[in-house]
């Protein structure tokens, strides 16, 4: 029962723990790794397929696991995997990564510094990433390979990124609306600024300086100010004819504002709501939205990611995610400019 | 730049590492982690806070993350996360972790045996594990906390369980076919014969014998084999009038066959399919499903899990989870016995 080794935790692998686990010797275990002596084959499989799996070696830190986080609120604790978007993309990486025979570990929001120094990983995938990320620093302290879900400020050797297109998402949108008769069209975005919300804000204002519309950016809030926030909105002065929301809630937010102020969707006012929830399909009226198309991104930051991780000298180019508009019953007239 | 320690992969986490990112002397940190000494509460709370988090300590080997495997089938590799099943149960248990501040760390299947030895895990959520699992046995042997997702032959101190009721869910079934007019009903079950398919063929056993109806398990398979076989079932001697598949493609797979056959669903053959697919709300016919709840495992596993590390002396109790039947067009029939 030699090999029955308690490792209680994190432990460092040794050369001969690869070398008990392969079944040769610790001599054999060297040669292999640095090329030298004579092995045969299938030897040679084994000890490089076990130094893998134990991540020993100087190419496999971290063996065959891979991290997901979601830096956008630093060290804030936020139940983002309870967020459609967020949920479909760990799934789908997590999916991706077995495929390919590695162990997706998903991060929870605002760890401690002290986890990204140890985390046992060959590579992380970095889901919306703000500026000066204090996780990238770390992480690229050690030296592992980085996907960034959303463009970093800057990239080095062994990273790459994959986004969604959200300037040509954001424009599909707006262009839609006007194209339903919408005139005054409000955003919801902020008042955080991570990475989907600066790039989604920046095409909405380029859209309304090249189309001549006054810009209104509405503050994103969930605490029970958003209520008498939106009621301003929708009877104030110059109020909006359609409302783009970034963020999963707001369709909902908006159709329980418009029906407190009278106001009927689609005829007075048009949602559209950034969202991976079917539920907005069921709601009265169901709700256009628009999808990011998490599944996607998870997949492909995990493969290139493992692409980052195996081939350590070619990194993959970007990649860029289409988004998906479904119109339903919320932005659809019947008796405007176009019917 | 002393905190900037590199530390690639898989690192052992010392009193060193410990006192530096709690900013303390190593006596200090020895002091909690024993308590001796007179160290102020704040500071007491920030070491025991990063030994944590840092995995250091006897009681925390593997720091905050938690390992859940599906390991029904062994050392094979199968894409269980594509599994609807196993897909809401590791995002359920996701974000179960993640509120209890934990990652989650979602193993493939079949990997080799040297990634249980150094899994850097406080814990470990088995779903589906068999008789004789040897990750069981590995993970034991590392004294890991285990929570079972279906119940284990044997359970040791720091372990528990949680389960579907498949006895119920099975019952539940037959009965709600039996109520429609059903008189002979097959199940489709194995070949494999992983945990949940030996309660649920046992369930129908016992139900067939208590009824006095003939059992017929049919085997299933999605390699091509199953279309001739269905086929032969549902045109031979002693044809069912009812199907009960226990995977998620059986549904599909009994409608495509009753469409070959001439058989018309409900009023021919009805069919129930255990799954939690929605997609199965737009068959033609809608099929009646049965859902394992899954959310509802990965999240009661997680915070038995959770218990488990943080109370070493407390094992909390197992836990049942409730199924759902819902009955669509497909087994309901409008013009026999019940209407």
């Amino acid at each position: 029962m030699a090999r029955e080794r308690i490792l209680p935790g994190v432990s460092k692998v040794t050369i001969a723990d690869v070398a008990r686990a392969a079944e040769v010797s610790t001599a054999t275990v060297s040669n292999v790794l640095n090329g030298t002596g004579r092995v045969s084959e299938p030897t040679r499989a084994r000890v490089k397929a076990v130094a893998g799996a134990l991540g020993y070696g100087p190419a496999s830190g971290g063996g065959r696991t891979l991290g997901l986080a979601v830096t956008a609120h630093g060290e804030s604790a936020w139940d983002f995997a309870s967020v459609p978007y967020f949920a479909q993309a760990i799934s789908a990486a997590t999916i991706a990564a077995h495929r390919r025979g590695y162990a997706l570990m998903a991060m929870p929001s605002g760890p401690a510094e002290h986890m990204w120094r140890t985390l046992p990983a060959a590579g992380v995938v970095l889901v919306d990433s703000p500026p000066s990320d204090p996780v990238v620093r770390l992480l690229r302290a050690r030296g592992l390979p980085l996907v960034f879900d959303g463009r970093p400020g800057e990239l080095r050797a062994r990273e790459t990124w994959v986004d969604t297109d959200h300037e040509a998402m954001t424009r599909r949108v707006l262009e839609h609306l006007a194209g339903q008769g919408a005139e005054r069209i409000a955003l919801i975005a902020g008042p955080t600024q991570e990475y989907y919300t600066r790039a989604s804000v920046t095409a909405y204002r380029r859209w309304c300086s090249s189309t001549g519309v006054r810009p209104c950016v509405v503050p994103f809030a969930e605490d029970g100010s958003e209520g008498p926030r939106l009621d301003a909105l929708l009877t104030g002065d110059g109020r909006p004819d359609a409302v783009f929301g970034l963020y999963d809630p707001c369709g909902r937010q908006v159709l329980e504002a418009a029906a407190r102020c009278g106001l009927s969707v689609p005829d007075d006012l048009m949602v559209v709501c950034s969202s991976e929830d079917p539920a907005y399909g069921r709601t009265t009226p169901p709700v256009s939205t628009v999808s990011l198309a998490p599944e996607q991104a998870g997949a492909a930051a995990v493969d290139a990611l493992v692409s980052l991780v195996e081939n350590p000298r070619h990194t993959p180019p970007p990649v860029v995610i289409e988004t998906r508009l479904e119109v339903r019953s919320s932005s659809k007239r019947r008796s405007r400019r176009h019917t």
